[in-house]
């Protein structure tokens, strides 16, 4: 069985989303950041970074959230996280499974700091620009990929919620209340949400 | 036939090293940085975020480098750039893809804006944090994996050789030399160098 290393109130949330998504039995591990558990040896050998989330599966570790995204979507096939591989839509669920990470995450980091750097330089270009092209990215629906929900909607769905809901970084509008909304009515996204509140 | 969107001395270097380990024909369509063409409307509509590099395959259109790595190490399985769906180390090769864009980038991001921001808020820790876990990764080699070449080389591979060699950002290491000079020895790193001089 999967064992998922979190911690209340942190980016773990994002995996126990996609834990929940599965419908398949996970072991969750309390690795309390409160405390300095994430640094403790026998973390460490599991994430070097010290951070959570984490993963293992049998005597395998990974970590980075949309990382641990793209490995479990593999594991489960059958529940329907990602297009097949061969399948058109591929190419569009890695993009916006990276953009979390390339995109997001920085955009964040830069309206947390009032970073300023040239947008040509900085790889997600500024905070605007990124919530623009989700914006746009968002307009049809109901999901980034179009009918079907997948693990982008997870990485996607997870740092929005983030930006805009919870710390109230990023201004609401319309496209990304809809997206937002309809993430929060999934019944996976409500459970990890309880067990996230620790 | 793919086409790669490219400008000399940019990012793209990461997936022209990619499509010439592939071994497969492409397409390679200039798009100058210096003269804005990354912003005009016909690629805007391949990449909105109106950067290099992106990628097309048939009416398929992707972008961010190590997302195009993730694409086409599945789209031509026969190059064997990346472990096969099932294989062990699935997990790592997934974790070390997204390694590139979630800690290497903004620890370089931190050192180029002298950047402050707690180590535990950050994704990516702190920049000696990240180099400190690569140095780790790298003790054993010769690749990222252990025996076997994958575009999570690519990705690392790349983001070190800029770090190190051509931006001098971060100090050299014994282990990041060894392992930058075997990236270099690769013919396809050698192709793909001449044509990103431009
Ligand atoms: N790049 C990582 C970021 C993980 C991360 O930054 N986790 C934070 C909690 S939100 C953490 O564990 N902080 C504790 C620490 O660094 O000491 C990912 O995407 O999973
Ligand atoms: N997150 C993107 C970053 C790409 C990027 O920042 N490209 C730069 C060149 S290195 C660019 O196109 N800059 C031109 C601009 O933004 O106007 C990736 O990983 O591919």
């Amino acid at each position: 069985m999967m064992k998922l290393y979190w911690s209340p109130r942190s980016r773990s949330f994002t995996t126990l989303w996609l834990m929940e998504e599965t419908g398949q039995p996970y072991e969750r591990v309390l690795i309390d950041i409160s405390t300095g558990a994430q640094k403790a040896p026998e973390f460490l050998a599991i994430n070097p970074m010290g951070k959570v989330p984490a993963l293992t599966d049998g005597d395998i570790a990974t970590a980075e959230a949309a990382a641990i995204c793209a490995y479990v979507t593999e594991r489960f096939p059958d529940a329907k996280l990602a297009p097949p591989l061969g399948d058109a839509r591929r190419a569009k669920y890695l993009q916006w499974l990276f953009f979390g990470p390339s995109c997001i995450e920085p955009a964040l980091i830069q309206i947390f700091t009032k970073l300023e750097v040239p947008s040509s330089t900085a790889a997600w270009g500024n905070a605007t620009q990124v919530f623009d092209v989700l914006d746009k990215a968002l307009e049809k629906g109901p999901w980034i990929l179009g009918n079907d929900f997948s693990a982008a909607d997870i990485v996607i769905g997870s740092g929005l919620n983030f930006a805009i809901r919870q710390f109230k970084m990023v201004p609401p509008r319309p496209a990304f209340d809809r997206y937002i909304d309809r993430c929060m009515a999934r019944p996976a996204f409500q459970r990890a949400e309880t067990i996230a509140a620790g």
